[in-house]
């Protein structure tokens, strides 16, 4: 490897580490409660690639010692529906944290259905409740790949403060999240997105740059500013990120490779959160 | 006048015409439903500035046909009886929108007496599901004062698409939301603050500047873009705003002045929320 090569920011050997804090706490609280921690997860329809995502999630789950309640909704659910199943989810004292699977379809108010899901339950950080406590750097979950991103960031002490971190991308539970979250360790933050006009001058601002765009190849490396950190959270079809990984990895002094890089913390931070979840409402 | 001077932002008046079309508003809900629109008021102590900022807000609500209640707690209030107080204001019926008059004493847990404001009566803009309906782009009550620097730039036609809008200071309820905000209307948006490293740098990337940092002429004059438009947030002592108004005024295309720019919007679109909240109340 040349000096002029990026070092890896290694998410899976993170994520695994993480998962095993995690399943340690989970067994201390089984054997101290009797309780199991335990994650509830809202399947609407059966489209393959959510079906596989919440098989993946439970199987993590059962990996690090916490109970799966899974709850598999007809396509045809209305809202109305959703939200008293996942109200009766936030009411049940049994379940701890609680995932919706999105997108859910098209005739389904989203956000009335994520508004149903009680805060301290949010395990997955998509409430205007956790939104606002990550603007507000109050207590709260969460959103699970932003939070995993700024583990990753700790992981390999990088420095945030006073530093220059854009952020590529405007959802609600990637890229403006990942930037109040940024925000709150005293970063410049800059968002782009798609209406954003010279993309190529913001990025090179970047001393962080966080991709979450969903584009193959979006960012190119050319536009890496030398030494920064790259962290790509795209992931497409043929295990492409949104970051042109060669170009950048000339580049950059730190980078997420994809896959292997944010994806994996994702999922360990979900199962971390609804281990805190399960120690808040324990009492632990 | 020399065409390298910048044209001014006039919030006076365009804060009169807000408040005459709310004040029609407020007249013809008083006429169709005999209710007519009331704001709480509520004061902790007896701060100088705190008194006259409150009872400046009541005599605008007079003028504009809005009742108000107003409700004074001494200094040693409690946040409990802060928060039993603010909760019978959001349980009340003849109640359209609840102010919070703050900062409150440091004794008092501030957001949770903000967050005892119901948000249907949030006209002032400071809870969190506000925040969050500000981050999404849902429905909701705006933070005043970044609610009136929206409303100056749309009086002004400015193009706020794909442009580059930075904003500097990130408060709860003014560089914060004014950022998501932008955000909302397609700008390219960066958030500074105190640790940012090179202020200078990122205020001349600027179409559009927002300054809500509270510190004189802290924006100097030779950073802003030729043909930016400034928006000065700031109200110092003497009557001096965040950026050096006579450099900016040489570069900038649009300028709002301190006082008169700003300042009066602020209260304008309190009224105006106000009398959005009694209409959604009363059905209208």
């Amino acid at each position: 490897m040349s000096t002029s090569t990026a070092r890896l920011m290694d998410g899976t050997a993170l994520a695994r580490r993480t998962v095993e804090e995690t399943a340690a706490r989970a067994a201390e609280i089984t054997r101290r409660t009797g309780t199991t921690p335990c994650l509830a997860t809202v399947l609407v329809g059966a489209d393959p690639a959510s079906v596989t995502y919440v098989k993946m999630k439970q199987n993590r789950c059962a990996q690090a010692g916490i109970r799966s309640r899974h709850v598999e909704l007809p396509a045809e659910t209305t809202t109305e529906e959703l939200v008293a199943a996942i109200t009766a989810l936030s009411e049940d004292p049994e379940v701890h944290g609680i995932l919706l699977q999105h997108p859910v379809g098209p005739h389904i108010d989203e956000r009335a259905a994520f508004e149903a899901i009680a805060p301290e339950k949010d395990v997955d950080g998509v409430t205007m409740a956790s939104f606002a406590a990550m603007g507000f750097g109050l207590p709260g979950f969460v959103s699970c790949t932003p939070g995993g991103i700024m583990r990753l960031l700790d992981a390999y002490d990088v420095e945030l403060s006073g530093k220059r971190a854009v952020v590529v991308g405007r959802s609600a539970i990637l890229g403006k999240p990942a930037g109040l979250l940024l925000l709150g360790r005293d970063a410049t933050v800059t968002y782009c997105h798609s209406r954003t006009t010279d993309l190529s001058a913001a990025v090179r601002e970047a001393d962080v740059l966080v991709a979450a765009v969903g584009k193959p190849r979006f960012i190119k490396g050319e536009d890496i500013k030398p030494g920064a950190v790259v962290i790509d959270a795209g992931y497409n079809p043929g295990n492409v990120g949104d970051v042109d990984f060669d170009g950048a990895a000339e580049r950059a002094s730190l980078i997420t490779p994809v896959p292997g890089g944010v994806g994996p913390m994702t999922i360990a931070v979900l199962l971390a959160q609804t281990v805190d979840a399960a120690e808040r409402q324990l009492g632990l």
